[in-house]
């Protein structure tokens, strides 16, 4: 089945150009250019990709770059991002961009924090100073910043403590609805995002009502912080059973290869995830065949690269022995050389799951690659 | 006068195209290309230029990158380079290469040392284990390292102490021709050094030494470790005055703008310096008219690049805003941005003196250039 996009309320136009089983392949039309789905984004939550320029960004043909609300709004101020032309000028990154709503990170990174119904209060990581979100500070931070997508403020909640899930997905919608209403740039796509941690019913729900509100676009949260994968792909199944498939669908922070491949088979359309950049900082390159970690000392002579199948600048000059002693030395250049492969790794199987798409041979191609991965490929269970 | 290169018995060629009062634009061919000099050597201690990838260095024009053989002896061994297919392999610099012999670093880094006759003997900087370097022994790592330019094993000494300054010169003087005895490749250029330390008669007496000797290039040593500017210069001249003009001339571990111009106007063509790179990592910017902090609050939301004139990439992209963010958030990507500014500022500023060498009007040059510095000029004392 072939659908069309259509255009949202906010202008915001999907084509799907191309199916196979549940997974898609698609066109978002944003301010900043057309993101071929599935895509990969890389993160820059300070407005930087750690350790890699904007250049070597789009030597990767990296296309959609992740920046978080939660740590430029702390540092160095929306306001002033704003005023030095927005983020796509401040970080000069001219292709699309998507900021995250904060909502995680005040959960994951905030010292302390205490929710009520109109917003979060919370000290920040930096200086231990109070702050505080709502929904509608959120979306003006995210508004101030300028990217091409942006989420609504949801709260994050341990995903199997049934109790508080469901008063935090609730919360979540009524704040979702707050985000829309406030809202007022129009060159700005706001995904709306579901909540329900492992509890299928609540994961139903929530998808019916934030896909019922209008956004251009649907998101999936709360997940990678501890289930299980199994729990993982059955929550994506539950949710996109319901998130309608003519609208790009993003698996929030998710992004070892073996998830990305199960997630498009669910029909998920955008990921991103710190892994491959922070995985690098720790000496671990990511291939198609495993993870290496490069201080290991059967490497200090191995003139090979990483991984010889790998086109990446990294694989194309530098040996493992090479990387090896810049990670003895402690170089920072060893950061830089496997942030570029452990990226084009992921945005490189995006690219080919796409083709994969188009050509009709998804199934085939996933099962090579979890076979290459050593990964048994987990069964959906929604048919 | 122009003066026609002459084959060395090594056989390394310096074609002198320009010159004009002492100094001099000219080709220095080795085996990885030709030397347009004066040239700046980036300083790649440990096989790398701190946080810049090859494929940066080579966006900035660099031609001449310097390794160090002290670092490299130690980590990770010169003989696994050897195995890796040498320096320029292993780091994947294919332009032209230089080596210091470790003199210089046995006596500013190791933790005690031992000198004696035949060589030095030192505890590692790194695991506090003894280790012992000789003319021969700097010699064979050098061959192992594989760079065009290597260095004569040399002794460093507080510049200032008559006696045991002069001893070190008498001993670098018998290790030069060492060196030359024990070298076998015949791809490599092996300088001599002139010590004496700020001592006209002594500096005279090592640079007839050195040059007696044939080598194919001639460095001075042992400046920039403390004496004044005027002592700096003066020695210059008066190594110069001796030193055999048909051949190149290397002032080493010298790299501030000022030191370039009376370098250059001096007679020297070849400069190599950590300075660059280490500023950068300390979030300074070099510029044509002086340093900027770039930690300093005002930067803050200053949208203007570092230097208006500067065509490096980082000033083609980035504002200072941006810059003091990368500093305030600790992103590596600052120094990144900053090595990249600071190595264009020096590797341009050896580009454009060669340009007004070969123009004659390297005086006007020089002058305008240190009024922008706001630095005044250093009248050359020897005529």
């Amino acid at each position: 089945m072939d659908e069309n996009g259509k255009q949202t309320k906010n202008n915001f136009t999907y084509n799907i150009v191309a199916t196979d089983g549940k997974a898609r392949a698609g066109e978002f039309i944003t301010p900043h250019g057309v993101l071929q789905t599935p895509v990969f984004a890389p993160v820059g939550t300070q407005a930087t990709v750690k350790s890699i320029t904007p250049a070597q960004l789009e030597e990767l043909k990296a296309t959609l770059v992740l920046a978080n609300t939660y740590h430029l709004f702390l540092r160095p101020g929306d306001e002033l991002v704003a005023r030095m032309g927005g983020l796509h000028e401040f970080m000069q990154w001219h292709k699309p961009m998507l900021t995250d709503s904060g909502g995680f990170q005040v959960f994951s990174l905030a010292k302390t924090r205490k929710v009520d119904e109109n917003g979060v209060t919370f000290k920040s990581h930096i200086d231990g100073s109070m702050k505080r979100l709502t929904p509608e500070s959120s979306i003006a931070i995210q508004e101030n910043l300028g990217a091409d997508i942006i989420m609504v403020f949801d709260e994050c909640s341990e995903p199997t403590d049934r109790f508080y899930v469901e008063q935090a997905m609730e919360r979540t919608h009524r704040w979702a609805q707050r985000c829309q209403d406030t809202k007022k740039r129009s060159d700005q796509a706001l995904f709306g995002i579901v909540q329900g941690g492992i509890f299928d019913d609540l994961r139903e729900q929530s998808a019916r009502k934030i896909s019922s509100m209008g956004f251009p676009g649907h998101a999936i949260g709360g997940l990678s912080v501890g289930e299980t994968k199994a729990e993982m792909y059955r929550t994506i199944e539950v949710c996109n059973q319901v998130l309608p498939p003519e609208k790009p669908r993003y698996l929030m922070g998710v992004g070892t290869p073996e998830d990305l491949i199960e997630g498009v088979l669910r029909g998920i359309d955008i990921f991103d995830c710190v892994l491959p950049t922070r995985l690098a900082r720790h000496n671990s390159a990511m291939t198609m065949s495993g993870r290496l970690n490069l201080m290991n000392a059967p490497f200090a002579e191995d003139p090979r690269p990483i991984d010889e199948h790998c086109s990446c600048y990294t694989c194309r000059c530098f040996s493992r022995a090479y990387l090896r002693h810049l990670i003895v030395a402690k170089e920072m250049l060893s950061a830089t050389l496997l942030s570029i492969h452990n990226l084009h790794t992921l945005l490189q199987l995006a690219r080919d799951l796409r083709q994969a798409i188009i050509e009709g041979r998804l199934q085939s191609f996933a099962d090579q690659a979890m076979q290459n991965l050593n990964i048994p490929r987990t069964q959906e269970t929604c048919k």
